[in-house]
């Protein structure tokens, strides 16, 4: 046996938006090579389908890990499993490695000489993108908009905004999410706040009329878009969603959102 | 039946980057609702596994089409299936929607009234971020370097590039794909590109000693990291491969890749 085989191994696995977006090496890791599951569900939430569904088909027990497991106490419990010769497997919805706190994880874990192997999932980004037509050449830099904290908004997502519009490039915001706390920010909430935070510098970049999209990715798809002001009624209800502000839109761009019908204050249902 | 139970649909179905990388969603998909399901491999590949080995897996005939059929001829095929109320399929390795022929053949369909149905898949782009650890948060504009056509090298990747540098963003290219015409581009290929834009505009972007990052994204991951001049030795040769230009490296990203190593001309394999 080479010393690769013997490699004691941690997966950091995604198992995309929902769980019928699972990849079949996902769950061929999971059922043949995971000895011990631990599933953090704090970064994001799946639109349909558990970890208690995911238990029943892999038949396994999974376990639960928080906030605090992996960033206060620097994922020690899954270190823990791999010193004692465990390959074990940090599960996450949508796709892991996005987050500072796996990709911290993972480097602790080959420092110790342990093997790595990340599994993608399905990315709400990318998908965001694939759902509304908007060609990823043309995508800026992305940003979170979260709600203010000690009663500080903050400024950053306006400054993206600004830096992409110069380059004609749409702006996509992923938004507040804290599933221990029950936070979830909708694009209505995102509207307001990029509306504050135009009143705050006036660049006029964005304003009640400027075109935005709204999404929730599941199994059935929720797209709405029109104008701003169209957002902050709240037409779409399910979390967690993502917000596209999209610069100049480009022909094929354009002839898509309006085939859908998503230009003038409509929302869509694709399933 | 409502009208929307009876609306023909057309799927556009990503399968991901080899054939375990496909979701149970897309499986159940061409296994239950797709009558004729057509594959589109000449915009990408699958790193392993294929469209007989598919056929297998779901127990249909998949029919091939070419850059003709869908691009000169306007996915006409497809449409000719809807319109004899066939749900249709059109399936690619990784993930659709990113190739403005599948956009425009979405838009094709919905304006004769058909439903549609994008279905995600593992992209490139995504993944090759997570293998190496950069932050999503951190990516510039995408872009894709050609190789010259009629003794004309495109200047475009190299605009990119400044633009990404001058605000901190990493630049991630797709190299030149055709798959009809046995047009693989390799990282090898692609650093030679950039040192030639380089010596052509003389702004010291890019040198030989620059840092960049090559990947070959498979059941077993090949990541090269180092110095231009390593990735002109051609140290990875499986294809597909994506090249990364990194800005300046955020704390978490240069532990990460010092922790595999592949900060100084070395390949690595994660299986």
């Amino acid at each position: 046996m080479s010393s690769k085989d013997r490699c004691v191994k941690l997966y950091i696995i995604g198992l995309g938006l929902y769980l019928k977006q699972i990849t079949l090496e996902a769950l061929e890791i999971l059922r043949d090579r995971c000895e011990k599951i631990f599933a953090e569900e704090y970064t994001s939430i799946s639109s349909r389908g558990g970890i208690e569904d995911l238990e029943k088909i892999i038949g396994k027990k999974i376990i639960r890990v928080s906030r605090k497991d992996l960033e206060d106490l620097n994922g020690e419990i899954l270190l823990k499993n791999l010193r004692e010769n465990v390959n074990t497997c940090l599960i996450t919805w949508g796709d892991p490695m996005t987050a500072t706190t796996h990709v911290s994880i993972a480097k602790r874990a080959v420092e110790e000489g342990f093997c790595i192997r990340y599994v993608p999932g399905i990315s709400s980004i990318h998908a965001a993108l694939g759902f509304t037509g908007l060609m990823i050449y043309r995508l800026g830099k992305i940003s979170t908009i979260t709600f203010p904290k000690d009663n500080i908004l903050s400024e950053y997502p306006y400054h993206v905004l600004r830096e992409n519009m110069i380059r004609g490039l749409h702006t996509l915001y992923l938004l507040d999410i804290d599933v221990e706390k029950n936070i979830f920010m909708r694009t209505s909430d995102a509207v307001r706040i990029l509306l504050e935070l135009e009143e705050r510098f006036r660049e006029n970049l964005f304003n009640e009329k400027s075109f935005v999209l709204g999404i929730h990715i599941d199994e059935d798809t929720i797209i709405c878009g029109g104008e701003a002001k169209f957002m902050l009624k709240d037409p779409l209800k399910e979390v967690p969603q993502i917000l596209i502000v999209p610069s100049k839109l480009f022909v094929t761009e354009d002839e898509y959102i309006r085939s859908l019908g998503l230009k003038y204050d409509r929302c869509i249902t694709i399933s």
